[in-house]
């Protein structure tokens, strides 16, 4: 899976990469801020997320890349916005300086909006195979509604609210299935589309595995922020439990949180059976998810 | 006009008031601020655009809902970030506390990026007549490239380059046809595009006049600015001169503003002249542009 994971990260970031030269003013702080949000590394899990759910359906990557580049662009204004002072206050994300600190809080918000906006051009001009192009709406819908009100910035707003109080399993669980969760959910979509109808059947059972691996995904990021260290990370190690920031560690214990991550991947793994396609990639990144060290 | 911009005004509120109330977690203040943002004051120009353009190509008001909507979430989410510290940091608008006033900057921030993504939501959702289903892709293409790196977050962020820098009248020029005139652009694309192929023909002559109105506004904002109080204005007069802002007043000086507006207006209603239907509302609201108090 490395290798090739490897291969599609390199495949986004070349589309990107082609989508930011279509734009004038290239000596602009926003452009130059932009690249530096959407390129410099990252795992590209949505993306790649996009590219093995609809390959799994018979699609080949260039029908794929439209959705792979839409989703990547919302997760990178996300982590923009994120780390700005008045959110989260991070400097370091992937090991850089956060775009905030590369550039200005200014740019940063404006940054973090274009690439939003870049999400919707994408989606609305890239190209898509004939039984895509009959989706091309319902991935406008479907990214919209992971990443707005009733998906990622409410996960965000409820993230920020928690702060400095103690929540509940329900409502951490909550948080996080709009936070992160919602988007993983939304890329796996993505690439079911990009299918068409024969996408489109199997959304049920695929969004029982996202679900899983959605919310798998971030117990294990806060997994990490406890047992990795800082230079792994690429962020300061510990940064959550210096927001008082409400964990599954923090409620369940380490190895409740760590069971808590094994359960999900079963989940996962009972929704995959119940998909007529080879579901093996599926599978190997959901092993992934909680075994990852980054 | 006066009075059917008030009931188009009201339409529009009850409209966005509805995609407000379709959200979860009304109780959380990004929804509470998504409502201040959206719902408080405002002259909801821009729909009012797409109104009276779709219109006049014989669309009814229903299947104009759908883009008036649209462009009022980008413009309201533009309101809401440009305010931030970080930007133009204006502690009022229409009259009231900005939104990280009201609320704080985290929740401004998230407001405006949920605004942002509702407009496509719409978009993507929302209601068009059949000629208009037609060009709803045309319309999240059109929404986009209006909003972006190549529309009005450039603009923003050329302006934000500008401060405390003389700059060329071209310069100006560039800044506020990407910042204000793009969007106003889009209103009246969007209007065209949901009356199907009759507006598509008509786009040239169009974008003729919105370009010209777009700049006219700006002239008067920036007149304005000088000649009006805050009470009025419902924002600090002479706020512009305070930041070291480029204005055509203080390129052109006052007379030289005021000319330039009325030059805008004789191109605009050149432009409407090549356009074979009523255009009567569309020719009122340029001059309403350049004669308005606020």
């Amino acid at each position: 899976m490395i290798e090739s994971l490897t291969t599609l990260q390199q495949r986004n970031n070349s589309q990107l990469d082609h989508w930011l030269s279509q734009f004038p003013h290239q000596d602009q702080p926003l452009l130059q801020a932009m690249r530096y949000g959407l390129l410099l590394g990252g795992k590209r899990a949505r993306p790649y997320l996009v590219y093995i759910t609809g390959q799994m359906l018979g699609c080949d990557l260039e029908s794929l890349d439209t959705p792979a580049s839409a989703v990547e662009c919302i997760h990178a204004y996300s982590l923009i916005h994120d780390d700005l002072p008045a959110m989260d206050d991070d400097d370091l994300r992937r090991g850089q300086s956060t775009c905030h600190i590369k550039f200005d809080e200014a740019t940063a918000i404006l940054t973090g909006d274009a690439l939003q906006t870049l999400a919707f051009t994408i989606l609305a001009e890239g190209p898509l195979s004939e039984s895509g192009e009959s989706q091309r709406i319902k991935m406008v819908q479907a990214l919209a509604n992971a990443s707005g009100a009733q998906g990622m910035c409410l996960g965000q707003a409820l993230d920020l609210a928690a702060e400095n109080r103690q929540v509940s399993l329900d409502e951490l669980q909550q948080i996080h299935r709009n936070k992160t969760g919602a988007l993983m959910k939304c890329a796996i979509r993505l690439g079911a589309l990009a299918a068409g109808s024969k996408g489109v059947e199997i959304l049920p059972q695929l969004d029982r595995f996202s679900d899983a691996i959605g919310l798998a995904f971030q117990v294990q990021d806060d997994i990490l922020d406890i047992i990795s260290d800082t230079e792994t990370l690429g962020k300061p190690q510990g940064s959550d439990q210096e927001l008082n920031k409400s964990t599954y560690p923090a409620l369940l214990g380490l190895d409740g949180a760590i069971n808590k991550a094994r359960a999900l991947l079963e989940e996962a793994l009972q929704a995959l059976s119940a998909i007529p396609y080879n579901t093996e990639r599926l599978e190997e990144f959901a092993r992934y998810v909680i075994e990852r060290k980054n």
